[in-house]
């Protein structure tokens, strides 16, 4: 961008007429557009892996995972996104620039010099459903303790990915009010931390969920009446992932339900739930957090596209080679496949 | 309705003009009324239970099910139906007049004088999505033939519930080409009667059909590509069932998808399968058989509203409850749900 300046150019006349000293004009639109960024940035506190996977086709060893990664990157196809999390001595460069692209800001994510990032290993059953856990290793991701940036705090949308709900707990305590939190749980922390998790459900707006976890977590046999039960527990709505079938989401008077995109070429599933969240919560950001139906319905819908790219590909592979153009057509032959 | 004749009324004028011999008005509409009743008209052939039903909070005996019953019903709210299948000396005539209210002509139901009705019982798990057949009578559906009735044979919208594909190849004998036959199979038929299976999807438009049936038809592990492996070995299109997942239909250049409608309230989802089938042939029947991407979509919701009704009472308890405009009221609070 050509500055114009006094110096460079004696004839130039200032827009707004003569001034002894003369500023670029944009001077006051910088702070106010960084100001705004901050504001309508999406936060992401997650777990960042390095997952080897095993499908009944291929094997892809270390390759980047973790729920904040997947999230953050569907997310950032619609808004800034900021990203909490730990990594060892072993975190790539090339990935930092990889978000870095993706409109997403790292900036959050420690880097423990002499850890190792956490490891996932699993291999994925014929249907590419259900998958076995072969090999966890938390390193630094055990002794992990958010610290959230200074600019992170004022983060109007928040999700926290599922880790221990003590580390949402510290996330929550480091904001300045935002305005909508949204977090995932997992049947670990149903079963091991159910104190702290009801904790949490106390204080966050959403929660998105399995709805086998949803109904571990209440005690109920039906998906709807789950859903129903969660809402006492805290959050204003619960959104419901059923994977290959689609997802639903629940408060005290809505219901919307939205299938899955058929897909017949599923590479990888890994982290195809977390994809789905960061691209609904990034369409609602993008919306400036506004919550009515056809928002809320348009969310789901994105977040479910998202994870269909995702899936298409090891790790972010296939996420590498589309833009947000692929992503709105794929929402249109959704649109015709499914809306009456 | 009144009659009005020369005899009865001396002065009355016939309105095209006085006549030597005047007939009623009419005399040429009812002809044309009954064909066209007869050729808008849906034919199912299938089998007619009486089921004994066990959930985790009740119990029926010996209440009316079957593939036929619960597709002629849930159909009779959209077009006129004829019903061809077997009961023994025990048929109620109650069912006969439920059924003559509901716009279903059940003459095409052989009655057996010296034999039992069909018998299913089955016992549902606390899901209410899985279930373990206790016990099956064949009794008369075991010698089964069907025998269309003369006026049965123009019908042009057919539906072979999951009978014995070889009863279904001879309803198809006996019709005078219809427009568009449909059949429903099970995997019963796919691991005993193969061949007769492989010759009726030859002959048929469309297949309904269970996911995990149509995994095992194909001997595919992914419902999109075993759906479109079905399009090779003789249909059309195929409509993949998922129960409380939704359901999806699949023709060479289309794909539809609808979810389930969100039910809490799952009382007996016996024949929500049949149900299913019967709406959506129904409203395809009503719509003269237009296959466009709107009728299929639309098609594919009456189906699904069609069930959740069906499965909020044991048998036919909850149809007898509602009328069309009340499945017209909840197609809308799902269009609400869904459409984006």
């Amino acid at each position: 961008m050509l500055m114009p300046t006094n110096k460079k150019n004696e004839k130039y006349t200032p827009p707004f007429g003569q001034m002894e000293t003369f500023l670029p004009f944009w001077y006051k639109i910088v702070p106010l557009v960084i100001y705004f960024i901050e504001f309508m940035s999406l936060l992401v506190v997650g777990s960042i892996a390095y997952d080897t996977i095993e499908t009944p086709t291929a094997r892809r060893e270390n390759v980047l995972g973790g729920s904040a990664p997947f999230f953050a990157y569907a997310a950032g196809f619609f808004c800034p996104v900021q990203v909490v999390g730990v990594v060892g001595a072993d975190w790539l460069p090339e990935y930092t620039e990889m978000f870095r692209k993706q409109g997403v800001d790292t900036t959050g994510i420690e880097i423990v010099p002499d850890g190792k990032t956490f490891r996932w290993s699993g291999k994925y059953h014929e249907n590419m459903n259900d998958r076995d856990t072969l090999e966890t290793q938390l390193n630094v991701l055990g002794t992990f303790k958010p610290k959230l940036p200074e600019n992170y705090r004022r983060s109007q949308f928040v999700f926290l990915g599922n880790d221990a709900p003590a580390t949402g707990l510290a996330v929550l305590d480091q904001l300045q009010g935002a305005d909508l939190v949204v977090a995932d749980t997992m049947n670990l922390w149903i079963n091991t931390t159910r104190a702290d998790l009801d904790a949490l459900l106390k204080r966050i707006d959403g929660l998105v969920i399995n709805d086998s976890e949803a109904k571990m977590l209440t005690s109920e046999s039906n998906v709807v009446t789950a859903a129903r039960k969660v809402l006492t527990m805290g959050p204003k709505f619960v959104i419901v992932k059923k994977g290959e079938h689609g997802a639903m989401f629940v408060s005290e008077y809505e219901t919307y339900v939205v299938p899955a995109y058929p897909m017949e070429n599923v590479v990888d599933p890994t982290g195809a739930g977390d994809s789905f969240a960061g691209g609904l919560m990034g369409y609602i950001a993008s919306q400036r957090g506004n919550l009515d139906g056809e928002t809320i319905k348009n969310a789901l819908v994105y977040g479910t596209i998202a994870a269909s790219f995702g899936i298409e590909g090891f790790s972010f592979d296939r996420y590498k080679e589309i833009s947000r153009t692929d992503i709105d057509t794929r929402r249109e032959a959704f649109r015709k496949m499914t809306s009456f």
